[in-house]
C-alpha cells in the first residue's frame, strides 16, 4: 500500500525539495494519464501548456512543476511539487510498474548452453534460447526464450535480451544493455565487390558489433558487423525499432534514433544526437554532437558544427529548409505576380513603339 | 473435380444473379492470371480497362462484370456474369486454395506451455511454440512454432500466429486475429526522459497491445504497448509488413496500413483509412476516418476533415501538392521567363534615359 | 602461416599479372583497413585519391593499381600490383576469414525434421530448427538454429540460412544462397477485396516465392509469396536488411537493393540494377536493366530506358532532378529579383504616367 507521503519519500531520494500540498495519508494504487486518472491514482502536469488540465483532473495527486499555480485549498487533492515533474513521474512509474518476467530464474530444460560458455550468478535463460561455443553471460543477465547467442558472443551483467534476439558470432555487449524481440546484431555488412560480367563476390565480413553499457534497441532493428574492425553502439545510446545501422557505423553515446531510420556503411554519429524516424544517412557521414535530424531527413554530407537542427532532403539547417518550403508553398503566388509584370510590361512596351 | 456449374452455384451463395454464359459442364483446375490462364482454368476481368484481354484470354471460364460485352457465341469459352467479378473470384480462389499447414494438431512435443495457461478447443501449437503463464489461447486457434507468448497474453478464437511471433506479456488478441512470422506485439514503447548530464531515465511501459478481431498483421512489423492504458488495433485493420505502430496509438476499423509505414506514439488514426508505404507520422496526431495518405508522404499535422486524399512531405491536400508539384517542374520555365522580363525592362529602362 | 608470397600465389590464381615489389618472405598475420594496419598486415589501395595514404601506410603488404607509383626501394614494405586490387583484397580476406559455425555438422537434437523431408548430404541443422513435411534441403546446406521451414520448401546446394530465418511452404531456394536471421520468405502477399460496408476480404495468395543461385538477403527482410505464380528473385541479386519486396514482384540477375527499399506488388525490376536505401516503388511499374535509383527515391512510372541513373520524389532522370533541386535552392534569390523587377516597373510606370 503506498500513500502520498510515500511517493513524497519517494521522490526525495532523488529531488530536493519536494513540496507536499494538500493531505499525505491518501492511498495511491496506481499511475495514470492526466484526462484518465481518478480518484486514488497519480498523473502529472510537466507542461505549461498542460496546466490547464489541472482544473479538471480527477487524479488524487498531481505532480506538478515546482512554479505550478496550485494551493492547498483544493477539495481533497494533493500537489506534490519538483523541479522535473516528467523525471519525477518516471520514478513513480517504476515503483508501481508490475514485475515482467521474460524467463524463469535458471537454465531452463530446454535451452542449448554449449559446454565451453561461461555464465554469471543468478542467469536466467529461457526455453529454446541458445548459448553457443565461448559465450560469456554475466551476472544477472536473462536471455529470453528462442533467444539465439552464435558463438563468441559476449554479453556482460544486467543485460535483458527478449524472445527471438539474434546475435551473430563475436558480438560484444556491455553491462546493462536491453535488446528487443526480432532484434538481428551482427549480421554481415552488406558488401560485394563489382565484376566485368555484372555479378559480385561478396566480401567477407571479418568485424563485429560492439554495444556499451546503458543502450536500449527496439524490437526488430538490425546492425550489422564491420567488415574489418567494430561497428560500434555508444554507451546510453537509445534505439527504436526497425532502425538499419550498416557496417562499421559509430553511434555515439546517448545519441537516440527513432524507428525505421537508416544509418548506411561508415557513418559515424555523435554524442547526444537527435536522429527522426525515416531519417535516411548516405555513407561515410560525421555527424557533430547534439545534432538533430528531422524525422525523413536524407543526409547527404557531413554536419561538422556541433548542435544544428537539419532538415530535408537533401538535408540543410532547419531554418534554410523551413525559408526553402515556404519559398515552395508560395510558388503559385510567384508565378501569378510573374505573369503580371509580363503584362504589364507588354503594355508599357506597347506605349513605347 | 469442379465444373462450372459447381463455380456458378459457389458464387450463388454470395451474389444474385450469376448469369453463366456458354457450356456449365467444363472440369475448371484452378485458377490463373488472365494473362497466363489455359484451358481448363478460370480468370476474371474486373476492370473496364482489361476487357481488351478478353478476346486474347484462353481461360475456359471469365468472371466479368455484369456489363462486360460478351455473347454466348464464343468458341468453348465461357462466362460468369455478376456485379463483382474481383470479389467473386476471391471466392473461387479460396475454392481452390490448398490447406496451409501452420502446425499440426495439438500440442506439439517440443513446445512449452505453462501449467496456468488455458487452452481452447481444437488448438494447434507448434514444435518450440511457448505458451507464457495465464495465457489464454481460444478455439481453433493455431499458434505456429517458435512462436512465443509471453505471460498474460490472451489470444481469441480462430486466430492463426505464424512461426516465430512474439507477443509481450498482457496483449490481448481479438478472434480470427492473423500475425505473420517475426512480428512483435508488445514490445516497450520508445520512451526516456532526459536528464541534465545527456543521459536519460527509461520510462517504464506499463500499458498494453489490444488487437481487437478480424485484424491481419505482415510479416516483421512491430506494434509497441502503450506507456500506460493500450496501443489499439481495431476490427478489421490490415497492416503490411515491416510497419512500426509506436505507443499508444490507435488505428480505426478497416484501416489499411501498406508496408514500411511508420506511426508515431499517440496517433490516432480513423476507420477505413489507406495509408501508403513508407509514409511517416508525426506523434500525437489524429487522421479523420477515410483518409488516403499517399506512399512516402510525411505527415505533420491532424487532418480533421474525413475523406481527404493527402500527399507529400509534409503532407497536404492532393490539389495542392500536386500543382505544387508541378510548379517545382515548371521552375525552369518561370526562371527563363523571368531572365526575359529583365533583359526587357533593362531595354526599357535604357531607352527610357 | 602466409608469406607474402603465398599471398601472391593465391592472387595468381585469379589474376595475370601479379607483381610483386619488395620481399616476398615477410609474414603476414591479417588484413586490416589502410589507416589502421600496422607491421605484418596487408592492406589494399584501390583508388586514385587514396594514393595520398601510401606513404604513411604501415601496413606490411600493400595490394595496389598496376599503375600505382610505387617502388621498390621503400623501407621494408611491400607491394602486389594487380589490375583490380579491391576483388584481389576480397581474395585475401577470405584466405584469413575465421570459420563461422553457424550450426553443428549433422543434425542437431533438437531439430524437428519431418519424415517426409528429404536431407542431402553434409547437411547441418541447428538446434530447434524445423523442417517441414515433403522439404528437400541439399547437400553441403547449414540450416541454422530455431530457423522454421514450414512444408513443401526446397532449399538447393551450399545455402546457409541463418538463425530465425522463416520460409513459408512452397518456397523454392536455389544452390549457395544466404539468407540471414530474421528473414521472412514466402508470407502472404498483402490483398484484400474491399465491399461495399468497407470491411476487407482476404484474398487467398496462393503463388510462391522462388529464388534462385547465389542471391544474398540480409537480415529482417520480407519477401512475399505471389497471389498466383511466383514471386521471383533472379540468379545473383543481393538485398539487403530490411527490404520489403511484395507479391509478385520480379527483381533481376545481379541487381542490388539497399536496406529498407520498399517494392509494391507485381513490380519487375531488370538486371544490375542499383536501388539505394529507402527508395519506394508504385505497384506494377518496370524497371529497365542497370537503372541506378538513388537513395529515397519514390518511383512512380515505369523506367524503359536502360542504363539511367534516376533520383527524386517523384522520380526522374538524375539529371532533371538535379537541375530542379538546384532551381529549388535558388527560389530565395528568383523571389527577390522578382521582387525587384516590380519595383523597377512600377518606377516605369510613374514615370510613364
Amino acid at each position: 500500500m503506498t500513500t502520498i507521503q510515500d511517493i513524497k519519500t519517494l521522490l526525495e531520494t532523488y529531488f530536493r525539495p519536494v513540496e507536499l500540498i494538500g493531505p499525505g495519508d491518501t492511498v495511491i494504487t496506481g499511475p495514470a494519464k492526466i484526462e484518465e486518472a481518478g480518484a486514488g491514482q497519480v498523473s502529472f502536469v510537466a507542461n505549461e501548456k498542460y496546466f490547464r488540465f489541472l482544473d479538471e483532473a480527477h487524479a488524487s495527486l498531481l505532480i506538478v512543476h515546482s512554479d505550478a499555480p496550485v494551493s492547498s485549498n483544493d477539495g481533497g487533492r494533493s500537489f506534490l511539487k519538483v523541479k522535473d515533474p516528467y523525471t519525477a513521474f518516471v520514478f513513480v512509474l517504476q515503483r508501481f510498474a508490475g514485475t515482467r518476467q521474460v524467463a524463469a530464474a535458471g537454465i531452463a530444460h530446454s535451452a542449448c548452453v554449449a559446454s565451453t560458455a561461461t555464465l554469471g550468478r543468478n542467469v536466467s535463460i529461457g526455453e529454446h534460447a541458445i548459448i553457443g561455443e565461448r559465450c560469456v553471460v554475466g551476472d544477472d543477465t536473462i536471455i529470453g526464450p528462442n533467444a539465439v547467442l552464435m558463438h563468441d558472443v559476449t554479453v556482460g551483467n544486467g543485460c535483458t535480451l527478449y524472445p527471438q534476439v539474434t546475435c551473430y558470432d563475436g558480438t560484444l555487449i556491455g553491462n546493462r544493455v536491453i535488446i528487443h524481440s526480432g532484434t538481428v546484431i551482427g549480421a554481415d555488412g552488406f558488401g560485394f565487390a563489382p565484376q566485368q560480367d555484372g555479378s559480385y563476390i561478396k566480401i567477407p565480413q571479418m568485424g563485429t558489433v560492439e554495444i556499451e553499457d546503458d543502450v536500449e534497441i527496439g524490437a526488430n532493428t538490425t546492425i550489422d558487423r564491420a567488415t574489418m574492425g567494430r561497428t560500434l553502439i555508444s554507451r546510453g545510446a537509445k534505439i527504436d525499432n526497425l532502425v538499419q545501422i550498416a557496417h562499421n557505423c559509430q553511434i555515439g553515446n546517448d545519441t537516440v534514433i527513432a524507428a525505421q531510420a537508416g544509418i548506411s556503411g561508415s557513418v559515424r554519429i555523435g554524442r547526444q544526437c537527435l536522429i527522426g524516424g525515416q531519417a535516411g544517412f548516405a555513407g561515410h557521414l560525421e555527424l557533430a554532437d547534439r545534432t538533430s535530424v528531422a524525422a525523413k531527413a536524407g543526409i547527404s554530407k557531413s554536419v561538422t558544427q556541433p548542435g544544428q537542427a537539419i532538415r530535408g532532403v537533401p538535408a540543410q539547417p532547419m531554418r534554410e529548409q523551413l525559408r526553402q518550403e515556404a519559398l515552395v508553398r508560395g510558388l503559385g503566388a510567384m508565378k501569378q505576380k510573374l505573369d503580371e509584370l509580363e503584362s504589364q510590361l507588354r503594355d508599357l512596351r506597347r506605349q513605347d513603339t
